[in-house]
């Protein structure tokens, strides 16, 4: 067991530490570099994750598929500038029992190839557009740059990715719009805070026209790249020829987008809501979101009225839809429990001892600020289904919060440096929109870009590039980046 | 779009039609062999498989995890039998980028080695016992024999692997035993019907002690395999060298059991079940239980009392908790609209026209039966309620009883044989138990063994194995198998 870490001051320590102490993900045994298990804990904050995103893509119109994990390499190369971005980073079999394969295999690290290789079998006329496709599936990347847990992978484990195609042009950017939204959506119920970007010419997706980011920040001050979309244009339908009979039964090709999420948004809600007792759960996908821990008994008499006073607790909290689980173990104190359950993040804690049996009350502990209080136990279900309700907006604001105090804004690069160094998180510049210049500003501030808001901010008017004097057509985001 | 097929008459061919017209599976254009794409309604009803036994296994104590992708060879090679089974049908990564791999990677055939590797690091004593795990994941077999759309993949993709370990022998056989209740709960559950056999010597899991397998009858009478349980005992701990400490402080390796499950239980459900008109789905898996097609109606102010008509039925059925769809399409006739939800095997259809709003009624038509009848408005929901339990019920005992017909029993290699031929199906035999003569009824029947009945049957009592003569141990299985 890795020692116990402090949030604040040694994070990257404290992540590797809490992933294993609370049983998410065993980073450090498995034998190849990159890749790790989930453990049934981590699983089950998977699975409540991966739920809400599904629920918020099959809300939309986005049907679920599964594509092969292989895909063989004159698919791979088809697009020119989408194999050129990742042709350093597949893995490729080879070979298939004792024989090479005629025919080399990547492992998918995306699916535009294969997906836009079957729609030009599927799609034909524009009568069948929208057509909106996701899948949640394993990715692999040969990463050169150093692994870490759930944030950089060999093998992506959860890779949220859709793929719509539209008619028009105008049709594929009002998607973008709707996958930004729902990405908002999911990250505002997760309590994660995030900046929106347009990457720059020089860091958007290989093969696509634009891409959008949203990066959030970790706790030791570096920005996260946390979900991307794309507007592909044609690219990907030229060179795999998908034309659709348009309303004036003229052909074209299709336009796409493409969004994706990863196993960074688990490891982003386990970094930006821990602190130094270990995980702190947002109740929408805590697996427990509330443990009843049972204060022990003297009697045999008054422990058969505990656990009749807990049953009941437990059916009304399960009727209201609730995650309950009471921690009946013998063989370790409450305090022990308590120490347990808070290190896993579990957003309600309930104590239930003789005393309450007598009192008619309960004591109930909330995860977030630690506060503890007494509760009649007539109020106790509206108290504690006020108080999930409750936890899920407080850590949202608190992350919004300190998101908040780590995005500066500065007109000189002498001072976006400093403050890169110094206070970290994100800085601000104005740009006049030359990729010259921005591409000087990260030599100058030793940082990376993020790019530029979707929208020129209204701060920068007036301003000019610190790097080649010229007006300020916007402004660009640098940050030390995972 | 592939022909439409008759079910009984042209089995193979039906299959790949159904799979393609009803939108399940596209096995046709995908440029690997032996790999295709999930669809959109298929990968409801996939969903749908993959809930039910989620929920079968987390009541008995399994936890769900997941394990990387990619098993370096070292692990592969270390248990002896294992690597020999599969040595053929490996598939191997070999580059990464640009550079050849210094260790070659599997694509997972199956998961006993990397997670009885991970045991190693987890499992220190019997305290921690049993330890039950299970993934639902894909899983590459290079197989030689030819491809069939879910039923012989090259990506196995929804491989239901189950992993378990012991302190001792007694407790992993009650696990095996488990685990063919769990199955046998499952595929009750889906109305199909199978033996259960334990595989000869010569036909067991690569690396178990014995293997129990589930098997049933395809409608063109070949058997095909649909799950396996198998008693590791300590053969892979023993390579793995994993060790826990008794109650009496001596050490011990772990005893274990591997149970799976794959894409044939889909293959089956829509072979076993479905008629001519294309699927019949056990409202279980449904992904639409009940399908409204409203009748036309002449007026506006008809068509709006037929709306409301249709929504309050829905609003209720929907709180029943029954997935409900209305085909509102307007381009289309209720003729259409008929065929289309019969081919998708949707198990009840409601019709609603102007008629039924004036008389009170609805006309009700179940897929199972193709009965139609017409109900009273106020006695639809039981008569929807009750239809979905019945149809469920209906088509199990239905496939039971065509499956029962195709198991034969002769005391003769001649008859056998030739029951196999014109009859198709399952013949068993009496054995006196030895691989010689097992081997030798193979040969003389033309078929492939099954195995025997878990406990010896009543029947082979003084009959003689047809092979060598001797008195019956057993009975053995033969089967035309998939």
């Amino acid at each position: 067991m890795a020692e116990r870490r402090r949030w604040s001051e040694e994070f990257p320590r404290w992540f590797d530490w809490v992933l294993e102490a609370a049983g998410i993900y065993d980073w450090s045994h498995y034998p190849v570099k990159g890749m790790g298990v989930w453990l049934p804990y981590g699983f089950k904050i998977r699975r409540l994750v991966t739920d809400l995103i599904r629920r918020l893509l099959d809300e939309t119109g986005h049907d679920e598929v599964l594509f092969p994990l292989l895909i063989p390499e004159h698919l791979m190369r088809k697009e020119a500038e989408h194999i050129k971005g990742f042709e350093a980073e597949v893995y490729w079999v080879t070979r298939g029992g004792i024989q090479e394969l005629d025919v080399k295999l990547a492992l998918r690290p995306t699916s535009e190839t294969a997906i836009t290789y079957m729609e030009s079998f599927w799609i034909k006329s524009y009568k069948q557009l929208p057509a909106k496709y996701y899948q949640i599936v394993s990715i692999f990347r040969y990463e050169t740059k150093a692994t870490r847990p759930l944030i950089r992978l060999r093998e992506v484990t959860t890779f949220k990715e859709a793929h719509t195609a539209h008619a028009n042009f105008d049709d594929s950017e009002r998607q973008v719009l709707e996958a930004i939204d729902v990405y908002k959506r999911f990250f505002d119920a997760l309590g994660i805070p995030y900046l929106i970007s347009r990457r720059p010419e020089w860091d958007k997706f290989a093969g696509a026209v634009y891409t959008i980011a949203f990066d959030t920040i970790m706790p030791d001050g570096r920005a996260l790249q946390i979900g991307t979309v794309h507007n592909l244009g044609q690219n990907f339908s030229k060179a795999f020829d998908v034309k659709i009979q348009l309303p004036d039964e003229t052909l074209d090709y299709i336009w796409q987008t493409s969004y994706g999420l990863s196993d960074r948004v688990i490891a982003t809600i386990i970094a930006i809501h821990g602190d130094d007792r270990g995980l702190v759960l947002p109740p929408i996908v805590a697996p427990i979101q509330v443990v009843v821990v049972p204060i022990p008994a003297k009697s045999e008499e008054e422990t058969r009225k505990v656990r009749e006073y807990i049953d009941s607790i437990v059916e009304e909290l399960r009727e209201k839809g609730v995650r309950v689980y009471v921690d009946w173990r013998s063989d370790v104190t409450p305090g022990y429990k308590f120490y347990d359950w808070e290190l896993r993040g579990v957003p309600v804690r309930l104590e239930v001892g003789p005393r309450d049996v007598k009192n008619r009350t309960v004591v109930v502990a909330r995860r977030d600020t630690l506060e503890k209080k007494t509760v009649p136990r007539d109020q106790v279900i509206s108290e504690v289904l006020h108080l999930l309700d409750d936890i899920g907006r407080n850590m949202r604001e608190k992350a919004w919060k300190w998101f908040r105090s780590y995005v500066h804004r500065s007109e000189s690069l002498d001072e976006a440096r400093k403050l890169l160094e110094e206070k970290r998180g994100i800085v601000e510049v104005p740009w006049c929109g030359r990729e010259e210049c921005g591409k000087r500003m990260e030599e100058l501030t030793d940082a990376k870009v993020l790019g530029s808001p979707l929208q020129p901010p209204e701060w920068v008017r007036g301003a000019s590039c610190p790097v080649c004097g010229r007006p300020a057509a916007t402004s660009l985001r640098l940050a030390k980046r995972y």
